[in-house]
């Protein structure tokens, strides 16, 4: 009943993200769309992220949020590039939700923008934003289980974070089942296994920069 | 632009769903939605949960999930009457799709039945499926920010859950901000917190057997 409308809404969409992708590209900025279920640890890998690269390259956030700006007020105190985007009830952010926060952005001065999509697994992953990448995150503490339920995240990821590796001795989490159901969705993404709130992300922060050095 | 076609899925939704509670209000059958994050551990209390009361009410369990069976061959285990609900890439469960998973369960010998909704803290909020009861479901591990966050959760849940207490002495969570959240969200709703992994669950056992003597 509704598939011509969610249709046009997606042909629109992707017609806004084609026109951030141009912008954002003729810039050489890096840009990735961050996408993790709530609690995942998205906005600790941002704080850890300014932290370790906040003086050597030019960084923004766009953070997107049901309701309050708490993810932003938190990357704020690192990063002066932060711009905040309210959903309201939405579960994912849109091309034109994005455009607008690139408007409130001195792009020719930037590096790398890092898009924080709304807590969850399932509706960002749908919706092109005009990022490079899309990467998706887990932490262990959610179950090895994740990448097997939620297999589109798995598949349309350029790269698959996994955070919370401190907790790997209090929880039950089998990582060859994890690898082996990642490998099967995805034969090739690089794992990037990190904690981000003991600052341990090298495999991410090397990741990072040579995806900027990619064409 | 959309707006009309949702409102009119909606309402849709929510004649169905009247159908569906009518039909087992009849019963006298306490039926939940219970909602949560991805990997919050919603089939891990379903499991403590039916290893305690399983010999002592008839109990079914609605399961909900994009693509695998994991969760209902978990609970199947445990429960003779599982009924696995595939969304594709649907973000929720409707009250369509409860309907008929109920045509496959004997409803007259049932005194309990959980739905356990698609793992995501957004979506299954707004769509009424015929329950006597939401209940929202957090992990301590997705820090204690997440009521604030997802606020339309702990509004419309009639319970909210708190699972993997045992995870509090390895991650940082304020259980004060997280109550003062909630109470300032839902001054009244009952707090249950639990460890599932443990079988630690009495709040919750208590609150569920209340429940079932209310009209």
């Amino acid at each position: 009943m509704d598939i011509p409308v969610v249709e046009n809404v997606l042909k629109l969409n992707d017609e806004v993200a084609a026109l951030n992708r141009q912008q954002l590209r003729e810039r050489h900025i890096l840009t990735l769309d961050l996408m993790g279920s709530a609690g995942c640890g998205k906005t600790a890998l941002l704080e850890a992220t300014l932290r370790r690269l906040g003086d050597k390259l030019h960084i923004a956030v766009i953070a997107g949020d049901l309701t309050t700006t708490r993810d932003a007020q938190r990357l704020a105190a690192l990063c002066p590039r932060v711009v905040q985007i309210n959903t309201g009830r939405s579960c994912h952010l849109d091309a034109n939700q994005v455009r607008q926060a690139l408007a409130r952005l001195d792009l020719n001065a930037l590096d790398l923008l890092v898009i924080e999509n709304v807590g969850n697994l399932i509706c960002p992953v749908g919706f092109d934003l005009g990022q490079d990448f899309k990467v998706a995150m887990f932490a262990v503490s959610e179950g090895d289980d994740k990448p097997a339920k939620h297999p589109y995240m798995v598949t349309e990821a350029a790269a698959l974070v996994l955070n919370k590796t401190d907790l790997l001795p209090h929880v039950p989490f089998k990582m060859d089942q994890f690898r082996a159901d990642v490998a099967y969705l995805h034969p090739r993404v690089p794992l990037l296994t990190v904690s981000a709130l003991r600052g341990e992300i090298e495999p991410w922060l090397d990741w990072l920069l040579a995806a900027r050095k990619k064409p």
